[in-house]
């Protein structure tokens, strides 16, 4: 059977190049675990820094070689949630969403590698300037927290300035990739791998709520939209520039565009929202899935997504060379 | 040397499955000549229809095969246009923003093909429903109009619907494509081709002033923006749901943001935006397009663009299927 090796294959020592998301809350040791399992690197979501949940995360991802994800400017107001992580020797740490200045050398100390994620050119030079191992370019259509870029010119472009400027850092594209056709499209683009959130938000060892994962089974790629509401909600003080992408449901339609009304009723708002994430409810509280939503089914587990995915694109590249090319 | 050969190539008897967008005011005969010359199929812009100028384009293209594109909500209201443009028998008639159905019967009694534009996977089902030759999936990083969906999902849904609801429609992806990578990451994602917009805006036959071509060589894709201002200060009537992607410059940074006060102004800022447009001025005008910006380094003739793209797509889909499948 045909597989897919390159040089981030070799530096990550994976059969795939495939790296999960660290999704906030979603992307526990399970998760990772079942990732790496398969061939891949799974990245433990370090989200907004608890580390009593973190380090049983990693417990139950022990036995497998996993990484972890922080929100850069979340982990800046308790930087030891890094310092405590490394002691569980993360194959990297991939930080996203702020300057990753403060942390690089420490990650690099501790014999990790440091993946850079980026929403912009600029944060492409930032990541270049840090000596980031890994680049991930992250496109709008992503779930969760990301910005405006679009894949079929933000990676070429990234790649473009790796070339020019960081040609041992390798390059990996997020956002709308839930299947082989979306890895072998980042390939042609001058990617050596994906990261894949949604799709893997969708699997049996993602910690979602029954009524979540009910909900993206069934929606188109239409169906979502990036707002700042959920952070409204929550009171959590994203930086400019960044917006959430989650399913289109009563609390979008009640609330986005609405942003300053709900400011002022934070205090109100607020323990609702939080409620109705805690009890699964898909319609008052943001359900963080992207827009490869239209291309997922079923909820599998994360072996059999992987293992599709990588086949698929190797598939698909051995086809294309012969059939189309004459 | 490699060719891309496949249903989309057959069916409109082209040698390269690249077709170029039909610009308002940018492309004009020249250019859809000058494409079709290349290989591809060129469309001249209907925009918002003005049958003298549709009448010269089509004699400047004179001796080429070339098709031609409508909005469709535009051309609603002077359907004549079509009647006038069908006499001058275009291969195809695209159609774009909006509802299809009052004009396909017409466009393929005579004897042309139809390609309807879908921004969404609603839009699909319409073009579907209709029985469109060819569906052009638009992602939101192209230049123009358009909306929100990204690539790497939109291209592969739209595909499984074809695949399952209309097996002899053409998939052709739009938005973001520049060079032989985009190109080859949208036969991956399951399009047969690709409908190029902002790579060939920058080309020498575009009708596009020296000093936007300027601006374009000089921007990253980082320096684009949706929205709605460019129609407002224009007073043009675009249906809610569709933006439009222009370069950021001292036009946008005033009024994005601020279209309620635009709107009130418009009887002094439409005439003040319209002289800074004819004048050519980057700053105070829309500069059409999209963020494909950051991977165009010069202005080149059409033919040099579709040749490249058309070869840099075979050669690295040859490559891919031998150096990275083990």
């Amino acid at each position: 059977m045909a597989v897919i090796t390159n040089r981030l294959t070799r530096t990550l020592n994976i059969r795939h190049p495939i790296i999960s998301a660290p999704m906030a809350f979603a992307a526990g040791g399970a998760l990772a675990a079942a990732v790496s399992a398969a061939g891949g690197l799974g990245l433990i979501g370090g989200g907004y820094g608890d580390s009593t949940w973190l380090d049983e995360q990693f417990d139950v991802a022990a036995g497998q070689r996993v990484g972890v994800g922080f929100i850069t400017w979340s982990l800046r107001k308790s930087p030891s949630l890094l310092t405590d992580v490394l002691r569980r020797k993360p194959v990297a740490v991939m930080l996203s969403f702020g300057d990753p200045r403060p942390f690089v050398a420490e990650i690099r100390n501790a014999g990790a590698l440091v993946i850079c994620q980026c929403q912009t050119i600029d944060h492409v030079w930032d990541a270049i300037d840090v000596g980031a191992d890994i680049i991930v370019a992250q496109n709008a259509e992503a779930g969760g927290h990301g910005a405006l870029r679009g894949a079929l010119s933000f990676v070429p472009e990234a790649a473009d300035l790796l070339a020019a400027h960081a040609p041992d850092a390798l390059l990996v594209a997020a956002g709308g990739i839930a299947d082989g056709r979306g890895l072998a499209a980042a390939l042609m683009l001058g990617a050596e791998g994906v990261l894949v959130g949604t799709r893997l938000w969708a699997s049996a060892e993602a910690l979602v709520h029954r009524r979540h994962h009910e909900a993206i089974v069934e929606a188109s790629g239409d169906e979502t939209i990036r707002t700042t509401i959920v952070d409204i909600a929550r009171q959590i003080p994203w930086p400019r520039g960044f917006t959430a992408r989650v399913r289109r449901n009563a609390f979008t339609a009640r609330w986005h565009g609405r942003e300053d009304l709900l400011e002022q009723s934070a205090a109100v708002e607020g323990p609702r929202y939080r409620q109705a994430f805690a009890e699964g409810d898909p319609d008052n509280a943001a359900v963080w899935f992207g827009e490869a939503a239209g291309l997922i089914g079923a909820i599998e587990p994360a072996s059999d997504i992987i293992e599709k995915m990588a086949t698929e694109a190797a598939g698909r590249l051995a086809a294309h060379a012969g059939a189309t090319l004459a």
